[in-house]
């Protein structure tokens, strides 16, 4: 099982009421671009929001950006998911962030209307689902969720939405840890990616370091940015080293010479290799290859 | 979602089978007395330890003490609870600690028990359920037996039961903390509270104040006593800090001034705020106003 | 409930098709071979590896060598899983290892095919199913593994396969205890063992100390072995304590003299004791003994 997932080591958030931001997040070094119209816009000004969102996806030529072009809606139990998806669903479009998923039958609601949307609008290609895992009972069905549906293309983690109405600690690292991992091994049972949690405070460079980096080690593919100056760190935390690039290499020269001569295990810098790390080692060439990194072949 | 649940910060444990010492814990600075009829008591000594209970709590009136009152009966598959609930449903019981609940089930069979009793003695207001988790089963089905009955006011974890004779090393804080998010998150998803459990080395008060506050960072509201030294501490420690206290009415009143502007996001001591933290900010200030904390206004 | 299960402190691994290592083995301090035929024998010598295999235990009578004789077949879903157990199965085989377990279903098909040869061959005794839990559906699904039929004597870890494809960092010792624990609940739910994943870095015995004490203190009883150099350091490291051992006994001798007494909760080593405490110390005694050691009577 090789992950899939679209690359993205940043997802910048942008309120989708301000309509300023949304060029410059589109000019920035940010994989992904993610117009909020949940939880960062008053219920005041959701209408607006959506007007905007949906104003600048369709004036944009598909992929114009190089971005991965992605919209929070508001969650399905709301009256503004209907309208939000009629409003944004357009060749401009990559993702569909659905928030509060909570069971297979939400990603099948989901699918439906989107479905339904782009055959109103000739639309060919599926847009991708990216589910929020930030809940109690969504962490719980994660598995399901991420096994509901072809679109679901990721699990995203959401720690305020899961952690602050509980008055469960951020700063508690195993308890992120946890969930973090939790959510890591139910994206792996659908073969699909998962991304990390925003991180609140935007005057922590180092804890947001530190966050990244931890659920790098656990194989996440990126974490969501809610500040420019989050993006940089992401960008350079989600990518193996040279030095794994190294390893996995040798690996994979290794198991060619073992398969020629008829063995199955084997030994790589101390490490007793056989199939599975084989298949680790395919992974990590892989991702360095999507990433363009040099020292890749 | 804001967790609801009696306020047991400390729940001081008195085997059924030592009456001199229920006044004693009544006169304590204990939240609640849990009058135990199960494992401090030996089977010979059941009946006797049912009589007192039972005696102790139909000779005072209700609320009396200021005490929560609870018993802790024997489990449902033993020929002790049935007797046990008779013995002691009476208005001067507040909540019924139910060991070793594996199911939904259990749940529902207690339920109807407790049902029962009331009505024929006329008493009109319902006996909660406090549900223990102390068992693989009953940890892995924690979140539905925390929804199974509007009567389950509240998930108790048994670290004795669970770990002893599996030969899982209670020093082993890693292996104490994923158990106590397991049932915190469990709880969650009911809208319950979760309290966390006995701590058996009533030597080490250390040692009980480090886990009693790594279960109020994952959002515990109390902790279980085995001897009254451990209720100060308990007590101590299950409150919100006249910081977060403070951090949490800031960011009420920024909100309320961002709502005024229009805005849905914005910063609070260096931390982006959108909805999640409003509303566990809220809980934060909710909790110390039941707790009667002077900073909560 | 006292975990039962087959002492197997130490398991070596060896690939079937190295012929010359398995006298080796059966001649080493380790408490179990596994004849490896899946993941350590390329697809082009599987079939010589299980006539290796076959002829090995074939030739020697039942018990012979003192050893726990065990063979990992390929997983169910392989064209190679019937013909590897109509092989293998005979009397001088204790256990078949399953790879790659992710249901109850496939449980009860190994059980079938396994009741199948050995009537086939008029074996009187069951052979037992070691269960690999090594992917995140069977993790997922590891309970409802462990309790599908009375043949699973013990769910064995494999991190390999679990983290390698997924890219989650074997190095994390936060990721491997959670899922340790996870395991080990899941064992204890069907009352049956635990067993640790083998570590592949051979010239690393500090690091397979380390996760091996961090196993046994959540209660698993063995850790798989890749070299003959991990043997010696798992036969030390799973087993209780002296001091362990002799607190049981101190817990079982005050237990004996409180029953006289009719007390139900009493302490020992400044430790608070009832029920769960006894049956904990119970387990230990039991283990000491099943390893012959001296300190346990």
């Amino acid at each position: 099982m090789t992950v899939q997932g679209p690359l993205m080591r940043s997802k910048l958030f942008v309120p989708g009421s301000r309509a300023e931001l949304l060029p410059k997040a589109v000019a920035s070094e940010t994989d992904a671009v993610s117009i909020d119209l949940e939880d960062a816009v008053q219920e005041a000004r959701k209408a607006e929001a959506r007007a905007t969102a949906a104003r600048f996806l369709h004036a944009a030529p598909p992929a114009s950006s190089g971005k991965i072009m992605i919209v929070r809606v508001n969650a399905l139990a709301t009256a503004h998911f209907e309208p939000d998806l009629d409003a944004v669903v357009c060749p401009g479009l990559d993702l569909v962030n659905l928030p509060k998923v909570e069971s297979a039958d939400d990603i099948r609601t989901a699918a439906a209307a989107l479905r339904r949307c782009e055959s109103e609008r000739g639309i060919g290609r599926p847009i991708g689902i990216l589910a929020n895992i930030e809940s109690p009972r969504g962490l719980r069905r994660a598995a399901e969720i991420a096994t509901a549906d072809p679109r679901v293309v990721g699990l995203q983690l959401g720690f305020a939405d899961l952690f602050e109405p509980l008055g469960i600690d951020r700063q508690d690292a195993a308890a992120v840890r946890q969930v973090q991992l939790a959510v890591r091994l139910a994206a792996g049972e659908a073969g699909i990616a998962a991304y990390d949690a925003a991180f609140a405070a935007v005057t922590d460079p180092a804890g947001y370091r530190r966050e990244a980096a931890a659920a790098r080690r656990l194989g996440y593919l990126g974490k969501s940015c809610i500040h420019p100056s989050q993006i940089a760190i992401a960008n350079d935390v989600f990518r193996p080293s040279d030095e794994e690039i190294a390893h996995a290499q040798r690996v994979l020269d290794a198991a060619r010479d073992a398969e020629g001569r008829g063995v199955g295990a084997f030994t790589v810098d101390g490490k007793m290799i056989d199939a599975p790390f084989v298949e680790g080692a395919r992974a990590v060439v892989a991702l360095a290859r999507r990433l363009g990194l040099g020292a890749a072949q």
